[in-house]
């Protein structure tokens, strides 16, 4: 690993755990042990680690939304596509937990964001539609635009609604409550499989969270 | 009005169309066309203005999840009620849009946020419950529970999503589209009833945002 890739994994850990707007770049410093004039040789302070930081996330990102909606099968599978994307998150959150703020200070950042957040919304899409097609779901077209919104209301903002009721909660927990959640919205489209499909999740959700 | 009314209102509107963060308190006197000394003899700068707009925030909120959910009859009620907290929201959505931010720097305002988030929670059940003792709704316990925290996720983040995507979006469209997501969460526990329903919202949902 390179010094650049080291501050970039402090950064992408300090901001996690403490807010983008509580982290400097001499904390960044300070943390991996080196000069700030050393950091400032690799990045010109935080408008620049920032970016980088969207850089790393966006391929990361893409690479996952660009799995074949041909990949799923069953309603399981959703719940590991759904898992991997929120994971991907989590890894990230400290942009999620203050978009707002981020996203006007690196305005370049909002295109780019939207982008992706319109490539969510595709990606859900085909994998509710391919979903319709091997007869797992059944719902009217209406519904199912309702149902992909709701979903990328999920991945967007589930994590911070958790953060913010306990802000111990740990990754396993809080992203597989999200996944629950987002298996739960399908259930009523699962006609008589739905019931039995429910009592599946809710016993994976216990095993996943209940030892933390 | 009073001045002190006048610099809450003021610091509110420029507050919601600029962001928090973008708006001092020399801002707030400029706006006022009042002198920053005259400002501060009423407010000690910002750091008193965010606590004293929570504080109108908390109550009228208050006042609007105190109403009975005996007053819900039918599914129609469940969109005026949800129109009425999302209303709410959007007038002082500021506080929505840099939640994070907004409580790291005054975290006196978090457990009333968190007071405030299970006082909608609870009324959200509530409501749900009156619909299905009225027949309208028919749902098992452990979906009811999915079904309000989606309902509380709505309310807290739906329109920062829409913002982000589109931040020229008129007020009127911003919260009937929320109310619209919310309605429909609701259709697969409507029975029969349900697409009757949910042709009636999309005609309520069209006849208040194609007109902007």
């Amino acid at each position: 690993m390179k010094t650049k890739d080291h501050i970039l994994a402090a950064s992408l850990t300090l901001m996690n755990e403490e807010g983008e707007t509580s982290v400097s770049s001499v904390d960044i410093a300070n943390y991996l042990d080196i000069s700030p004039g050393n950091l400032y040789y690799h990045f010109k302070g935080k408008d620049e680690i920032i970016p980088a930081l969207f850089d790393l996330f966006e391929q990361e990102m893409q690479i996952i939304l660009r799995s074949s909606p041909q990949d799923l099968t069953s309603i399981e599978d959703q719940w590991i596509v759904s898992y991997i994307v929120l994971e991907e998150i989590w890894d990230f959150r400290f942009f999620y937990r203050n978009l707002d703020g981020i996203l006007s200070k690196y305005p370049i950042l909002i295109p780019r964001f939207k982008r992706l957040l319109m490539a969510k919304r595709r990606t859900i899409h085909e994998n509710i539609d391919q979903l319709v097609r091997l007869g797992v779901l059944r719902i009217e077209n209406l519904l199912k635009d309702n149902l992909v919104e709701q979903i990328l209301l999920i991945y967007t903002y589930w994590l911070n609604l958790r953060h913010l009721e306990d802000n111990s909660v740990s990754a396993k927990t809080a992203i597989h409550q999200s996944v629950f959640q987002i298996m739960t919205l399908c259930v009523p489209y699962m006609g008589k499989n739905g019931h039995a499909a429910l009592k599946g999740m809710k016993r994976l959700l216990h095993a996943n969270t209940v030892t933390k």
